[in-house]
């Protein structure tokens, strides 16, 4: 069996495609336009292409895109009054801190300043805790953008097993919390759990979200499991190059022989996170203007 | 192999001693009282009672004690009115609102009123997304009790394979984050979980959060495994008698069989939500007060 390659990045161009369509007509029905606001501390290089990529594509779905630069050092005072007059500021729908900040900053405080109804990046604790429960709210970016790549396959995915490796705020956790609401039956494990490998078998969902280079392999996945491979890795570079290979969290060759479906590392949930983010700023725009 | 019962009596007795005993210590330092105050609307026989054994418990452990009681068609504004003067009232560490409320009322909007920092019952979308996202906050009480059973068998959950069988917002979704917390491999099953018998064959640590009554079986459970009822069901009367017997979600005669240790229904994870609830509010009052 060669497993089907789930298209990660024709999936989110076409959610792209669908959001600058509902932008185009609220925007001729004269209903207003969405704006995000990026803000960048420091200029880590990889930061910096980051919030690029998150600008452009912003733009180009027909949102109005703001970027605020602050230098490595800036006062944490600083960056709590920039995200309170974002708070409040009406052409503002979402508001997306880069992570990680300079250590002298105290991110969960940042986290936390920010209105939780343009949280996009769904870290508040306010969001956390509406996912937990079943409210509505602002769901972080990757794990929303894993779910849809699953949906792409399975048209319903409760009563599956799903097994979901890694346990971060930003990725295990909350996917887990989304598995749950399409009652699928979840499993959360981590680097204590006994014997991963069986535990991996198990699954008809399989998620890594490790940061472990190829670290799933073949004989881990059930034959026709769904493999959704979050981990994005860079291998030493090989003797001459300049840059080492991207791979994921599962060894990709042996685990396409074996899954029904899985996600290629690039091309799989990596193109999924941005389009996500700009589907929870026209989420957070409708919500703040009343549009359903 | 016969189980060891595990006692929840006796252990939310030594609980509610050791608060008791920091109490008197606070007191002795000049350090002040830890108050709760609780809110009934209307007069639901089985919330009358509740709410009397813990406002009895209160002033056991030395606590002061606040009895609120509104009438069933109570407007919504007046109630959330009271809500609003228990937050700002010093004297108040923890604000319980006993539920359910009557169908005029949205619960939800009630919860939300309440100061996150005394919401002892750990029910606001702030605490829930506080213990998803693992900073220190109020955990809901019952999860919190079966937690403390579980670590009065298991020194270190690190690495067993918990199962849940139950996901509702004031019993398994938390019990499940607090066994992630602690390091468990934490199955979520439900309704919709496919071979529910053979999930929880897979567990080491199998909880029953369900509410009916002795579904879980004896050939459900590994030999040896820990079992934590949650589940409490009056069964309807024998014949001639006024009441029928109280029974949790497992078939505590089978299962004793098998297990390792397992909580008697009644007499397991019932005591602990009071004492726990106590907990709770000495835990808001060393916070507020900023007592270590
Ligand atoms: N846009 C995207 O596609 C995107 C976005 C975010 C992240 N990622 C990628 O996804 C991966 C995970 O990111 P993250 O932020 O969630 O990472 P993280 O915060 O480092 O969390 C890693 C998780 O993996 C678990 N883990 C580590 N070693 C393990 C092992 N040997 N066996 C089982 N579990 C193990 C850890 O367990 P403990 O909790 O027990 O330590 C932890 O829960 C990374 O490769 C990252 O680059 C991609
Ligand atoms: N102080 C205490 O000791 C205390 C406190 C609270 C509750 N309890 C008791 O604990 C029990 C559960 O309470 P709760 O409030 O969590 O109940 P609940 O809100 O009714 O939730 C019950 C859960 O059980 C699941 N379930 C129902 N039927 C099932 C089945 N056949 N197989 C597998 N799962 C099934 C439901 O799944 P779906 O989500 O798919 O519907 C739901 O998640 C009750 O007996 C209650 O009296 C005791």
């Amino acid at each position: 069996m060669s497993a089907r390659i789930i298209d990660g990045k024709a999936i989110a161009q076409e959610l792209r495609d669908a959001i600058a369509a509902e932008v185009a007509g609220i925007a001729a029905r004269g209903g207003g336009q969405p704006g995000l606001a990026v803000v960048l501390v420091g200029n880590d290089p990889a930061s910096e292409v980051y919030v690029g990529s998150k600008a452009r594509q912003t733009v180009a779905v027909g949102m109005r895109s703001f970027e605020y630069r602050l230098p490595a050092d800036v006062p944490e005072a600083d960056l709590l009054a920039l995200v309170d007059r974002l708070n409040r500021d009406d052409a503002v729908d979402g508001i997306l801190v880069q992570l990680p900040l300079p250590g002298h900053i105290d991110a969960n405080r940042v986290i936390e300043a920010i209105d939780p109804d343009k949280d996009v990046d769904g870290f508040h604790p306010v969001n956390a805790g509406r996912l937990l429960i079943g409210l509505p709210g602002l769901v972080p970016c990757t794990p929303l953008g894993s779910l849809l790549l699953l949906q792409s396959v399975h048209h319903d995915l409760s009563g599956l097993s799903a097994v979901v490796v890694g346990r971060s705020n930003i990725v295990g956790k909350p996917l887990a919390q989304l598995l749950l609401q399409q009652n699928a039956t979840v499993t959360i494990a981590h680097s204590r759990t006994r014997d991963l490998p069986a535990v991996c078998r198990g699954a008809d969902i399989l998620v890594a979200a490790v940061g472990r280079p190829e670290m799933v392999r073949g004989d881990w996945i059930r034959p026709g499991a769904t493999v959704i491979d979050v981990g994005i890795n860079r291998l030493p570079p090989a003797p001459g190059a300049a840059k080492g290979r991207l791979v994921g969290d599962v060894a990709f060759e042996e685990a396409r022989t074996v899954a029904g479906a899985i996600t290629p590392v690039p091309g799989g949930v990596g193109p999924m996170t941005i389009a996500c983010l700009l589907r929870n700023t026209l989420q957070a725009f409708k919500a703040r203007h009343g549009v359903s």
